[in-house]
């Protein structure tokens, strides 16, 4: 069973994120166990993943639709904008179910030794949408919370925004620390990441 | 993002061995960040894999062309028959690099409780494959080697398939104990496995 169809799955499915050599055998032989039926299932998915994932023109998130859902959603307030590194930061803070405000994916943290930069993350875009919510609800109507991972990267990702939002006088305020220290967002549980959010600190 | 698409493709993912909703979220994360063309070009090996992969009629194995590419090398011994229980444990072995016999997928080992009975596995194809190879070589010219995993469900396949075949005269080996008691055939070093099968027993 050497022949490339394997070969060229194998390595596809070992860029997948925390997948080694062996699971991706795994998963290889799992595909091959599906019908027909599922395969053309998945086959499709992956069709319509190409045809309608966009990213929102407002928050940069992954979405079916510009705005996205939460962009376009009049119950969400516009002018309360929790900065996240990852879509999968949304999920995780959607799940508390209280948050009625709206996000900015980055699309990573500054990490200056990899090479991410501010250029790299979506950080001239927020400047932008500031501008504009600047201009409906006026500059001492906006919250921004910074809602980074509490580890170095996300640390220098709070410093950065903060150093270039201040002096403009819209509100930064970052999650509580009840989230463990050195732990990652998405991991965290709906409790803690509700109690963060409830109890966000404005920075001085 | 709570919409059908993500929603069908997290279910799938979910069903691959070892995933659970958490790495389901990350591969869907991933799998839109990756370019149309390469969503295209896994959708196409999906559909490939769907016309294109068959069951070997004489092994059992997962395989392109029928019979497989071991069952119609000839330069494999065909009167060496090694059972196993999974796929993934004809490509563990295969990697030791010395085995010149061929393989039986049981695609399985027995686990009455869990209702995985003799019929489930292909054991019947087993007999039949048996009987032909009989009137080729002579019985007393075929041996197999069960390869079977070294715990519970592998000793009972193991021991269901000794008292099933010892009668007819077949010689019958099993793998050395080489393999660290209670752990998974695929999950073993080459080496190991290498010692296994060359220092096999025949059971008496």
């Amino acid at each position: 069973m050497t022949n490339s169809l394997v070969k060229k799955l194998t390595e596809i499915l070992e860029k997948f994120p925390g997948v080694g050599p062996k699971t991706a055998e795994r998963f290889v032989f799992h595909l091959f166990r599906q019908s027909p039926e599922n395969l053309k299932e998945i086959a499709n998915i992956l069709e319509e993943i190409k045809n309608k994932i966009k990213i929102c023109s407002v928050c940069q998130n992954f979405s079916i639709t510009d705005p996205c859902e939460i962009c376009s959603d009049n119950q969400r307030q516009k002018n309360l904008i929790c900065v996240v590194a990852h879509p999968q930061d949304v999920v995780a803070l959607e799940k508390t179910g209280f948050y009625k405000g709206t996000y900015h994916v980055l699309n990573g943290t500054l990490n200056f030794p990899e090479g991410l930069t501010p250029e790299k993350l979506k950080i001239k875009e927020l400047i932008e949408r500031l501008k504009k919510e600047a201009k409906q609800f006026g500059v001492k109507n906006i919250e921004i919370i910074l809602g980074l991972n509490a580890n170095m990267e996300g640390e220098t990702t709070s410093l950065y925004l903060m150093k270039l939002f201040k002096p403009s006088g819209i509100r930064i305020s970052r999650l509580a620390r009840g989230l463990p220290q050195g732990s990652d967002l998405q991991y965290a549980d709906e409790i803690t990441l509700g109690n963060a959010l409830k109890d966000r600190k404005e920075i001085n």
